[in-house]
């Protein structure tokens, strides 16, 4: 006797990055920031006054508020989310029925088909070119789907999408264009600005990567104010709680110091890259937290393995279209020093 | 034009209780805990250690382990959620598809409708009888159901449905039982026995009540290995936030300090229960931290407004079978002194 929905016992859970115990290790498989939360954020954690006991703001007006004034629109343009994953799913929930269909890049976040199985949705992938940019007849693959999420830069592949090629999907496409930005803060442009420019697009963040809040979970999406009313409706009553609250506004009112540690990600991000082409790989232009790596003088499975062997542990996705690559997150200066050498010492042998 | 699924678009979202921004208030209208948080919970986030940079545990195994001690399982029968809501929401979109049957009592929690609606289920409301308890033909009504979202004690009413009649429930009926025993720790009995008899009991709990942690964000349900497994596969990968974990795994191993605010709020509860009665009010049993009172000398939409005018906040549902009722949150004991002075003055006037 099964009492599970048939796509639910059909489906395969989403496999998220290794969290190990080991403790000397060179962490550099999840996309995490290698700087501290900001010290102001961590004030307000240590002098937090509220009361536990009690149910916390049900629509996160403060972080919302902050996440507005960042991408420069109104908290009524803003919900919060338990982590940008939050968000996807309350996006899957809205829009997508049962049997509708709903698309994403191949390859993309693995997330995407993960919630589309559990909502029941039919699953249509666009294939990328070869430069992994959105194939010439995307609009023509998107007809009669609902939903195209897009994650810009992308991951794991690290590059953005040409711009007028989504101004002119966000344009012509008849259903929602959800624009995932998780990586936008470590590229040289986004996309909030679609938003104002028609009605369909939903643009999400995270302050997971830039904001090196992974642990909190907290994420935003940005909108029309018609579509975050909608959302608004689905998302579960009180989704971000009372400390994460405190902490998100926190790092969202510092901005400097982000800025000042994404800067440093991106000019360590640029002496990797160039460190790994001087030993003969291809590095993918990236405008996010990690490279996407054709090591090219090793295979790249076992070059994810050696590394592992040296207690550096990147990640690698089997399917297709990645097979041929690593995806190395940006650490410290000093970590990255060390992956280069161990890197060099696998090569030699 | 309108992107959004028509389910979503008919729906009206839930309305959480208040929480208002006045100082000088009894709040007697959320069922939220009035005594602090463990003081070792809060110990434990102040000292944590923890890197917020860095994701989660992604099935928050500390929590699992604490709270399977707790109702006395294993591990692997727990699943935690971001607030008892997030484990509602697993559940429904595990087991109801589009247009499948979902039941719950009525009068009850009226989030479970809401989470119907954003799923596109069809609701089958129980009716219960005129002392709050589950009809004879309960069976009947539920066939063809996929879940029966059943609160024991219940709310807003306070009482235990008839156990016997719960168990033959979960031995007949063909799907799942979900027994939401948000306020069990206030009550004389539970159903977590129930769980091993049968194949398709899950137990939800809250941290929210007797627990004091509302603002966290935290629930689980507990069940057999293999409907946790399938609700593993739904959740979001990482649910629970680094401080909720911490918080929550320490105030579930500090019961004796839960147990002894409980064993007050009870006392509590029947003191203010007696003095009611004595005023002339109709009181239910309650099994819970709040009393459902039938004033009788006033009218209770009266009652409610007039408790507010003295800056008391209580909760009224106007729905047919609650109209008569208000709902009293158990506050101090100093609380609940004032909440009767002030009925008092109110039925003299």
């Amino acid at each position: 006797m099964t009492y599970f929905r048939s796509n639910i016992n059909a489906m395969k859970g989403y496999t998220p990055g290794d969290q190990p115990k080991v403790k000397r290790l060179v962490k550099l498989n999840t996309n995490e920031n290698p700087f501290p939360v900001s010290p102001k954020a961590l004030k307000a954690l240590q002098e937090f006054a509220g009361d536990l006991r009690r149910y916390p703001d049900p629509v996160a007006s403060g972080v919302r508020k902050a996440a507005a004034a960042f991408v420069g629109l109104e908290e009524e343009n803003i919900i919060a989310g338990n982590g940008s994953d939050d968000i996807l799913t309350i996006v899957m929930r809205a829009f997508v029925g049962e049997g509708d269909k709903v698309a994403f890049p191949e390859p993309s976040y693995s997330l995407y088909p993960v919630l589309a199985d559990i909502q029941g949705g039919s699953q249509v992938f666009i294939p990328l070119t070869e430069q992994f940019q959105l194939p010439e007849n995307t609009l023509e693959l998107l007809k009669g789907c609902k939903v195209f999420f897009v994650p810009n830069p992308n991951a794991p592949t690290g590059n953005l999408f040409d711009k007028a090629m989504l101004r002119k999907i966000c344009s012509e496409f008849d259903g929602i264009v959800l624009i995932d930005e998780a990586y936008a803060d470590f590229a040289v442009e986004n996309c909030v600005d679609l938003i104002g420019e028609f009605d369909n697009v939903i643009v999400s963040r995270t302050l997971s990567k830039s904001f090196s809040l992974a642990g909190a979970r907290l994420g935003f999406a940005a909108s029309n104010k018609n579509l975050i009313d909608g959302l608004m409706k689905v998302k579960d009553s009180y989704n971000i709680n009372m400390l994460t609250q405190v902490v998100g506004e926190a790092s969202l009112l510092d901005l400097d110091y982000m800025y000042e540690c994404r800067d440093k990600i991106i000019e360590t991000r640029t002496k990797t890259a160039d460190s790994l082409k001087a030993l003969g790989m291809n590095v993918l232009d990236s405008q996010s937290n990690f490279l996407f790596v054709e090591p090219i003088v090793i295979g790249a499975k076992d070059y994810f393995d050696k590394l592992r062997e040296h207690n550096i542990i990147t990640r690698y996705f089997p399917a297709e279209t990645t097979k041929k690559y690593v995806r190395i997150t940006i650490g410290t200066k000093e970590e990255m020093d060390e992956f280069i050498e161990v890197t060099k010492s696998i090569i030699e042998q």
